[in-house]
């Protein structure tokens, strides 16, 4: 049966984001069903992405975000996160949470960047999870980043 | 069926926001019905919320609350936006928070100004987040805001 | 039917704030009960509050609290009233927290009119809220305030 | 019949303080249980507390934990102390938290000497807490700590 | 009955923890099933953790997480945390958070050996809370800890 992605994203967001995400899903092997959810910021992604789960009966959400740079930003952000996880444990799904800082980057340009780079990696990280419990386990400890370059992993002995 | 909309608000308040909430729904093409509910300040906010949701059938709720400048008026904020977001998550509805932070103006008047514009704007998300979920999808990634003015979207490629 | 008033307090204040509720609820036209639970500090404050509502069948809960001046006794206020929003969510009704903070007052004789005049008022509200939702709507933005005096609302237009 | 007592304790703490809560209890005119349950550190005594409810069928719990000097070990206190709350509300049961802050001492000697002091005082409070919601009352108000010397009411009018 | 131990880790981490459990439990006198579980980052863990316990049927989890060095890190930690914890409220079952900080060593190899101690020595901690709730008693009050050195415990009278 056709799996289904929920995909939440904001208005209060620079970037739309959702375009990268639809794109990786369309490139995928299999087929997949997208059900979209926009609300004004941060703050309403939760509860959205309850409603995608219970409503819209998605199988696992990716929910895109941008923070401010002040200080109530944040706040903002943690409180977002932290229903977020609340979120997850209600439905026992998995949400990856795509959100960027706005004081984490210099101009537009890299803004823009990182934006692409976190929504389309975590799409793929979405479809895998959709696969099973270790289909990420061959990158376990290695390190991998989101929106920047992979560290990778050390091992010594 | 006509929609009903929850309107919490508090005492601690400087602004009474409520009618600027009104004069929107009012002037919406359909007919809302609007319940009211005031409580002392932003922590008796959820709660409220909560029984507008169940004892008063609400569909939405708005919640118009003000915080002051010191750290525990800060933190009280905090734990009010917390208990928002479980609300929202045992409702599986929007609340739309409209906090005004007494730091961020100059003087009584912008405070004013920034309450009345943020609760107008967040009046209309409320509208259209009732239409549907992708009702507002069109303003995805737009950088659209609630008391300022929108600092507008960016794309590179 | 006789409406009940939980009263939760610490052994941790330095001031006995329940002859103030007690006195407030006794000059009300109408007649309340009212059940008292003593604890030994703010960190107790929510499970009894919660025991107030369920096993004493208050229809609203009062919980006066003091916190100190260090680091550590701010996070556990922040605890404790986290923990209060979450035993309004699950009681459907309201607990007015009268907390002093040591570090808003200069000596002891303020700290005391403060735990007074504070609890004085959310006295009266817990009163009001219990008549309905809209009981206090006629002070809704005025700026009101417990334990200070009040800062009164702003028009402009 | 018997009441039980909990007694949650970590492998994380530089002083065993269950001798002294068991010392306590001992003395004291009635007859009780006692169950007890040690894990790794702080963070483990939540679910630990609620285990002693659920399945030890205790009726209530004294969580004995050190916090070390790190910001990330306040931390972890913080996240301890909130899972606390979250139990007592599910199990509307008090646990009472003796937890003791490595940085609120000068050396080891006044580290033992809190650590006793407050788990003793605390296991008195529990036995108070078990006969009744009123049995601390007399003491409401009276600037009453644990781990220190108390620091009194105060009353001015 | 084989008891089942879930293991939890991320693609995130600089060291891959899981043969430093699987050892540890390959060395243990009994015999037991393990599932593995990869994420990509320390937020993904809390929903993994409680899947592990309610879908895989495991009897206790160990999450293995490495947390980063900006401020933006450290608060998505204590999200990730705070989940960990209702997840193990939920579930009545204990998860050991084996999780390293990228600022608590000064190098690559000092971050290993603190990965490697710890995720170890926690997985002992497992194994013996699997046997009981004193199996660990024996080390209450001893200052033991995990990824460095023990501390020990003190006595004075």
């Amino acid at each position: 049966m056709t799996k289904k992605i929920g995909i939440a994203d904001t208005m209060f967001s620079r970037v739309d984001m959702f375009p990268f995400c639809k794109k990786v899903i369309g490139n995928a092997p299999q087929k997949y069903a997208i059900e979209r959810y926009t609300v004004p910021g941060v703050k309403d992604l939760p509860v959205a992405c309850k409603i995608l789960f219970e409503k819209y009966r998605c199988d696992i959400v990716i929910a895109l975000g941008m923070s401010g740079k002040m200080p109530v930003d944040k706040i903002c952000t943690h409180e977002a996160s932290t229903a977020i996880q609340n979120a997850m444990l209600m439905a026992n799904k998995h949400i990856l949470e795509v959100f960027v800082h706005m004081d984490e980057v210099k101009n537009d340009r890299e803004l823009f960047r990182i934006a692409k780079n976190r929504a389309e990696k975590h799409t793929l990280n979405a479809l895998a999870l959709l696969k099973g419990k270790e289909a990420l386990t061959h990158f376990a400890g290695k390190g991998k980043r989101q929106g920047k370059e992979d560290v990778g992993g050390i091992w010594f002995e």
